[in-house]
């Protein structure tokens, strides 16, 4: 075990401050990563602050983790010292569920350990995540970051980057689908990137005109209004698959008449109850309502092998780990472009 | 043209009444059916009363018609003369669309024409169902009735069988599934004997316990009673799909948790909103909520082949035509096991 400076929370109210976490030896199955970049989820502000209720103090958020091996158990084959890594929304799963078979360990019916904040038998009793020098990771939850992928850019990918990817993936994305992307921040603008990289004809539907020059610089073909009825009316019935990033709750049903016979809308971004649902939309046209959540291991290296073939990585802000309160404060207001990551050479 | 007995209700208030209905003249692709057996769908009931605000009158309601070949259209060649044959929910689609090429004539972009109240060239202006003794139908819109299929006992099946049917079907039900049936009624008993006769594991999910023996003669394996929490809670993650054929607005979320991932829940029974939806459920295990319409004229023609070949008809009251308004009445207190036949001979 060994003491590692990380960034924490110490109680609700309180902001983030610099703790000392102990992380737990080496095993003969682990991988010592000294963390180079974290990404900021919106996840971590709830976190911190325990808007969900379920948080454990002192809690290190963070689960978009770039870095360097710095050792390795003695199990671990595929891996060296010096090599760049990552780590994403989960830490350990149960291996032996169908899910978990099934290479979705995000679906692990037991539930996964979630890279911090979860039940752990690690020093603490919680897993500590990504603001922080150094994470201690089962081999089998570690990525490789492939040659040429901007390390502190690839960050966000391990969960702004799945959580498009995979739905992408899953729902078939590719050349002669249309396919709308619903809501413009970190996860929309790695959707967008994502669908037009897969080779579909990519539209970002906003509310925000002054959001759409900004889209088709990140490869959207065309932006739809959603509160343009006219122009909504128009595209009735056009698209393959929708991929819905509002991190609020809203109504889903202005959205399902755009949707071609047996298209799907996948909900990524407001997890909870949102307003109620017309089965209309559904019955007339056999359309459907998904849910997705980030993605399996072999999923997320397909991703970050893709994003290294096709030169994506998220759009950043580098921030230092001193001015993390700050961040959380600018996101509240929708206001990056459009995910910050901290540089934890940073922290001391 | 020819003037046919038809009962149609001639108001909103009015109960349903004989009255005189021309038919258009046997053209050179249509079949002139003599209606045998007519089923009674919930929607007769909303429209013969205006519940929609829709209605044109006179209406003659009726699309589970079941009858004889009477006439043939000189470029009919498929069909002979005193054949049995059959017609659904729609009788005219405009052929041309991706839906109606792929065979889902049901998802017609320009809307299909309904078996009855929609607009038409023929004589009124508006398609007259089978509460008559004749009916006059484009031949790719007419299905025919396999030997061995009672006909009376068939007339369902051009409703109630294929909206349950072709959901089933779509999602792949067969045999190692395990699938639930959400509602005991006139689509719900055909629910179960479908996915039973596909080979799945069948369960019925009912708020009565008193419909639990009826659902096990038939075909469920197994009972759910809905508002039982430990039942519920033991069966959670358990049902690779769920259709739902409630027929009014209900929380979807209770159910959506029987779900495995990628699991899917289908409604048939209820159109227009319903409680709020929560994500939660759909995000962790990418469960999904569809709906479905009936089904193309091809698979409708499957479904009764498939039904033959499984010795399948509807549990069926037979009834005379002046007994219509009683059965609506009795329609409306659910209590009709499981689908009202009228017997058109009874209509002079």
């Amino acid at each position: 075990m060994s003491s590692t400076p990380s960034f924490a929370a110490q109680s609700p109210t309180s902001p983030l401050a610099p703790h000392q976490i102990t992380r737990r030896a080496v095993g003969p199955n682990d991988v010592q990563i000294e963390i180079e970049f974290c990404g900021v989820c919106h996840t971590d502000i709830h976190q911190s602050r325990n808007d969900w209720g379920a948080t454990n103090y002192p809690v290190v958020p963070g689960h978009e983790i770039v870095g360097k091996v710095s050792a390795l158990g003695l199990e671990v084959g595929n891996l060296q010292i010096g090599q760049r890594v990552a780590v994403g929304c989960f830490v350990d799963s149960c291996h032996v569920c169908s899910s978990c078979k099934a290479d979705m360990e995000q679906y692990c019916l037991q539930g996964f350990t979630a890279s911090y904040n979860s039940p752990s038998k690690d020093p603490g009793g919680f897993t500590y995540g990504g603001y922080s020098k150094r994470i201690v990771v089962d081999k089998h939850f570690v990525l490789t970051v492939p040659d040429g992928l901007d390390p502190a850019g690839a960050a966000p990918l391990l969960c702004a980057g799945i959580t498009t990817y995979s739905p992408l993936r899953h729902w078939g994305v590719k050349a002669g689908m249309t396919v709308g992307i619903i809501g413009l921040g970190g996860l929309g603008h790695m959707g967008v990137k994502l669908s037009h990289a897969m080779g579909a004809k990519t539209v970002m539907i906003t509310t925000s005109k002054n959001k759409a020059s900004d889209a088709m610089k990140l490869g959207a073909d065309n932006v739809l209004i959603s509160t343009d009825s006219d122009a909504m009316q128009a595209m009735a019935n056009q698209f393959d698959f929708l991929l819905n990033t509002i991190p609020v709750p809203h109504d889903y049903n202005q959205y399902m008449g755009l949707l071609k016979v047996d298209g799907t809308m996948c909900i990524v971004g407001s997890v909870g109850p949102t307003a109620e649902l017309d089965s209309g939309p559904l019955i007339f046209g056999r359309r459907s309502v998904a849910g997705s959540l980030v993605g399996g291991i072999k999923e997320t290296q397909e991703m970050l092998d893709f994003c290294a073939k096709h030169h994506i990585v998220s759009d950043i802000e580098l921030i230092k780990m001193e001015d993390i309160n700050h961040a959380y404060e600018r996101m509240l207001k929708s206001d990056v472009k459009y995910r910050f990551v901290i540089d934890m050479n940073s922290l001391s």
